[in-house]
C-alpha cells in the first residue's frame, strides 16, 4: 500500500477548540455544556460497549445518570477532515487511575459551531505489563558505571522535590572522584579524575536526586544514532529491537527501561530530543545558556546545552525547575519568559520533512496539545521553513563541525584510531574549513534565528522531534541514516536559534513512539515547561 | 430538545452493499477483501479498546494476526449520511456466543467505491440479566388458564421440530375440553365447551408443541391497546412499565416474560404485529387464508388471520413451517411464493407515519436487514402511500366495523354491559352502516391492494410495525391512543391486501423495542420467513 499520502495541511477551523470545550465539560461534568456540544435531535448517536444510544435526549439522560466520567488526559487526537463542515476525531486518552480510553467523534459544523453527531467510546483497563517483551537487562551498552545494589553512586546532598529520583548521568558530565569517558575508551584512558561536580548535577543532588550511574554516550556526543562502536547499541525498552537514538543513548535506555527516573544529558543538534522521541520520553533542551554547562564536555559551544529526559512529566518538570534558577545560566529578560502563548504554530513545510506516518502521528499529538491547552493551531506555511531547508542544514553542519574540531581536533589528531571511522570523519569535516565559509554559515544561521524569533512572537512552534521513529537496531548504517538529514533539519532549528525545545512523547507510529517538539522564545523555558503540568484544558 | 427532525430519505447509494461485503469478509476472515474495504494509506484509523491503530498497513497486519472475528449477527445499522461521498454507520451486533458488539465506521466513496476511513469497535459480554428489572409475575392479566407446575394444559400429540415448545394460546382458539373466553367474562359465561381443537393448534401439537396455557386477549380482539377492562393490562417484560399492545396481549406478555416460547394468536388489523413490536418479538401474520382459521373466533373475516409470535426466530420459523403446509389454507399459485426478492423497498411516506425516533430506529433495522441479505434498499416514494393514507384507513375501519358487527352484533345486543364502553362503541360503529358506504370502502381497499401488489413485484416493502414504541401502561387513554391512527395506517396495509407480514424486533427507541415489518407478495410466506434463517450475508 502506498504510504506517502500527504497529511492534511490544517486542522478544521475551531474544531480543536470544540474538543477543548468538550474535555473541560467532561472533566467538570458540566451537563449543560456537554448537552450543547452534542447535536440536537433524535439522529445523534453515542455508542459504548455493545450498545448505541440514539437521540440527544437519550444521551443527555445517560450522562445525567452517570455522575461524571473518570478523570483523564488526552494523549492523541487524530483529526480527519471530511469536508468543510464535517470531520472525525479519534482521541486516545489515559485515565488518571490507569487504563486507556478511546473516543471517536463525528463532528458537524452548523452555523459556525462544531457539535458531535456520532460518538463512540471504549477503554481498556490498566495493564500491569504494557508490553509483552521484557526490557533487556541493562549492560555495558547502557552504563559505563552501572547502578549497584548497595546504594547510589553519588547520594543526594539535600532533600527536596527530587528526593529519590534516580539519575542516569551522561558520561560527559563531571562527577567529583570519577573520570569522564565520553563514549571513547581512548578518552577515558587519558581523562583525569574530576575534582568538582558539574554545577547542573550539584543542583539536582541538592534537591534530593541521586546519581544511579554513569551512562554511555555516542562517541564524544557527535552522533544522533545511539550506536557506539566500542560499547554497542543500548536497548530501547520502549521500542524493543530498535535503537535509542543518540547521543544521550545510555541515559535514555536507562530511563526507558526504568532503571533510572531522570537523565542528565546534553543536546547540541538533537542529542536529547532524538532519544526522547525514539524512547517515548519527555525531553527538555533549554534555551542556550539557561543551564550552566560548566563541567560538561563541549562539542560545539554555540549550540551545546545541558538538559533532561524523563518518563514522568512531573519528574522532568521538577528537575527543570531546579536547574533553571539554581545554575549560573544567563537570566533572560525576554518578555515571553513567563507568558503562555496565544497559539500553537504548525508549519506544513516542517511537518512534511517527516515521513507521512510520523507526520500524522505528530499531528495527532499536536491536536492533543491544542485540546489540553485550549490554544488554537495556526498554519504558518513557509514562514519558518522556506525552500532553503537544505541550506540551513548545511550551514549548521559547517559551524558544528568547525566548533567540534576546535574543541576536540587536538585529541583526534593525538589519538589516531581512538574514534570509529564514521565519527572521526565527522570531526575531520571541520579540520580544514575555510574561515569565510564558516562566517557565511553563521550568517545563514543568524537569518534562520531571526525568522524563527519573529515567528515565535506569534506562538509556539510545534514540529516532529524526529522525521521517523527509531530504526531497527540491526538495520544497515544506510538504513539507520535514511532519515538523518530530515531529522537534523528539524532539530537544528532550535539549535541554531538557541531557543528552548520540549519533546512530548505522545506520537505513535504503530507501537513505536515519536515525539512532538515544541519551540518557545528564548528564555521562555519555565512557561514552556508549564505544558508538563497541564492536567487538562484550562478552566477559562 | 426538538425531536421531530426528518429522518434521511434514503441510504447512500451502495453503502449498505459495502456493509454487506464487509460482514461477509469478516465472517470468512477474507483478509484480501477486508484490506480492500479499508482505505489505503497511512491516515486510515481503526480503534478498539483504548488504542487506535493508524495506517492501512498496521490495520492489515493486526487483522492477519488476529485469526478472525467471533461470528455475529447484525441487529441495527444506524446510517448517517454526511455528504455525497461521506457517511457514518454505527452497527450493533449480537455475537453468536452471546454478547453484543458495536462498530462505528466512517466511509468515504472514492471512484464509486465505499471504503472505511475510520473504524471503532467495542463490545460487551453476554449479560445473565440483560435487564435489572425482574419480569413481573404472570397473573390473570396475562393468563385466563395459567401454566401449572404439574404439566402442560395440553400435551404434544407427536414429536417433531417443536418438541418442548411451550405455547401460549390466545383465548380465541378452540381447544377441545376448554371454553373460549375471548377476553370477555360475559362471553365465557355463555361459551360452550369445545369438542374439537382448531386445526392450526392441532398441527403445532403434532409437531411437538404443548399448550402451556390460555392467554388473555383484548375484548373480542377488537383493539390494539393491550388493555382489558375486565382482566387488566398484561405486563411487558421487554419494556417494563409499558403495555404489550394487543389484541394478542396475554400471549405476547407470556412469551416476552419467558413463560412461553411461542404464541398462537390472530391478526386482523395488527393484533400480532403490534404486540410483536412492543414486546420485542418476532411476529408473523400469514397471507390471508394461508393458515386455516377454523375453530378460531372471527372478528372481520376479510382480514382475519391466524399467526405466531416468538422470542427466538428459529422457533417462529419452525412453527410457521409446520402451519403452512399442514393446515387447510389455500395453496398459492403466486410465482413469488418461493423466491427471494431482488430489493427491499422503503417508502418515505410510510416511514414518516412513525414518530421520528421510531422511524430512525426502524431505518436502522432495515439497514441491518439489507446488510444481512445483501439486498439493495430502493426508495419507492409515494408509490404505495400517497396522500390518501387517511382515506384508506377510514375505508379499512368501515369494512372492519361492518364485518365485526356482522360477526358479533348479536352477542353485543344480547349482552348489554358485557363489553367495556370503548370496545362496544367500536362494534356499534358497524351497526348502522350504509351498504353503499361499505361497498365504496371495499372499492378503496381493492385499489390499495392493487397498488401494493404492483409494488411488491419490485421487492419486499419494509415499514415500521408501529408508529411508536409501547406507551406507558399507566398513560391516559388519550395518550395510549395518540399514535393509534398512524399505527393502523401502517398495519392495515397488509390487512387490506391480504399479503404476509413479518415483524422483526430489531429496532430500539432508547431501551424500548420497535419492529420492522416486511411485506411480501401474497403466498410468499415461506420465502419471507426465510429471513429468519439468515445467519449473515449471502455467500454470493
Amino acid at each position: 500500500m502506498p504510504d506517502q499520502h500527504p497529511p492534511p495541511a490544517t486542522f478544521p477551523d475551531g474544531l480543536l477548540a470544540a474538543g477543548a470545550r468538550y474535555e473541560r465539560a467532561l472533566a467538570e461534568d458540566d451537563l449543560a455544556a456537554l448537552d450543547d456540544l452534542f447535536a440536537a435531535g433524535p439522529a445523534t448517536l453515542r455508542g459504548e460497549g455493545g450498545t448505541a444510544l440514539a437521540g440527544h435526549a437519550e444521551i443527555s439522560a445517560f450522562r445525567a445518570a452517570r455522575g461524571g466520567a473518570p478523570p483523564r488526559r488526552v494523549l492523541r487526537v487524530h483529526v480527519r477532515p471530511l469536508g468543510p463542515h464535517d470531520a472525525v476525531t479519534v482521541t486516545e486518552t489515559e485515565r488518571l487511575d490507569g487504563g486507556t480510553g478511546l473516543q471517536t467523534q463525528v463532528w458537524h459544523r452548523d452555523g459556525g459551531t462544531w457539535r458531535v453527531a456520532v460518538a463512540h467510546v471504549s477503554g481498556a483497563p490498566a495493564s500491569a505489563a504494557p508490553d509483552a517483551t521484557p526490557a533487556p537487562a541493562d549492560g555495558t551498552a547502557t552504563w559505563r558505571v552501572a547502578p549497584r545494589a548497595d546504594g547510589p553512586l553519588v547520594p543526594a546532598t539535600g532533600a527536596g522535590p527530587l528526593t529519590g529520583v534516580r539519575t542516569a548521568v551522561k558520561d560527559l558530565v563531571a562527577i567529583a572522584g570519577q573520570r569522564i569517558g565520553a563514549g571513547v575508551p581512548g578518552w577515558l584512558a587519558q581523562a583525569p579524575v574530576e575534582t568538582t561536580t558539574a554545577p547542573a548535577l550539584l543542583a539536582l543532588l541538592g534537591a534530593g536526586a541521586e546519581v544511579a550511574g554513569i551512562a554511555q554516550t555516542d562517541e564524544l556526543a557527535f552522533s544522533l544514532l545511539g550506536a557506539n562502536a566500542h560499547h554497542g547499541t543500548p536497548p530501547n525498552a520502549a521500542a524493543p529491537g530498535r535503537t535509542t537514538g543518540g547521543s544521550t543513548s545510555g541515559p535514555a535506555a536507562a530511563v526507558a527501561a526504568g532503571s533510572a527516573d531522570l537523565a542528565l544529558g546534553t543536546d547540541t543538534a538533537g542529542s536529547l530530543r532524538v532519544p526522547g522521541s525514539f524512547c517515548g520520553l519527555y525531553a527538555w533542551r533549554p534555551s542556550h545558556g539557561a543551564v550552566d554547562g560548566t563541567g560538561v564536555l563541549p562539542l560545539a559551544p554555540s549550540f551545546d546545552t545541558v538538559g533532561l529526559l524523563a518518563r514522568d512529566p512531573a519528574v522532568l518538570h521538577a528537575a527543570a525547575a531546579v536547574l533553571l534558577p539554581a545554575t549560573g545560566g544567563r537570566a533572560s529578560t525576554d518578555r515571553h519568559r513567563s507568558g503562555r502563548p496565544t497559539a500553537l504554530l504548525r508549519s506544513a513545510t516542517l511537518t512534511a520533512l517527516a515521513e507521512t506516518p510520523t507526520a500524522l502521528a505528530v499531528d495527532a499529538a499536536l491536536a492533543a496539545l491544542a485540546v489540553r491547552t485550549g490554544l488554537p493551531v495556526l498554519d504558518v506555511g513557509d514562514d519558518v521553513a522556506p525552500a532553503d531547508v537544505a541550506a540551513w542544514t548545511a550551514a549548521f553542519r559547517t559551524v558544528q563541525a568547525a566548533e567540534a574540531w576546535a574543541a576536540h581536533g587536538g585529541f583526534v589528531t593525538a589519538h589516531p584510531g581512538a574514534l570509529s571511522p564514521a565519527v572521526e570523519a565527522r570531526f575531520r569535516a571541520g579540520e580544514d574549513l575555510d574561515a569565510a565559509a564558516v562566517t557565511g554559515a553563521r550568517t545563514v544561521l543568524r537569518g534562520v534565528r531571526q525568522r524563527l524569533e519573529a515567528l515565535l512572537e506569534r506562538g509556539w512552534l510545534c514540529l516532529p522531534s524526529t522525521a521517523a521513529p527509531a530504526p531497527p537496531a540491526d538495520a544497515s548504517p544506510a538504513e539507520q541514516d535514511r532519515t538523518r538529514a530530515a531529522t537534523l533539519a528539524l532539530t537544528s532549528l532550535a539549535s541554531a536559534a538557541g531557543v528552548p525545545a520540549l519533546g512530548l512523547p505522545w506520537g505513535r507510529v504503530g507501537r513505536l513512539p515519536v515525539g512532538l517538539c515544541v519551540l518557545a522564545p528564548r528564555g521562555a523555558d519555565a512557561a514552556l515547561l508549564g505544558l508538563l503540568a497541564e492536567p487538562g484544558p484550562p478552566a477559562g
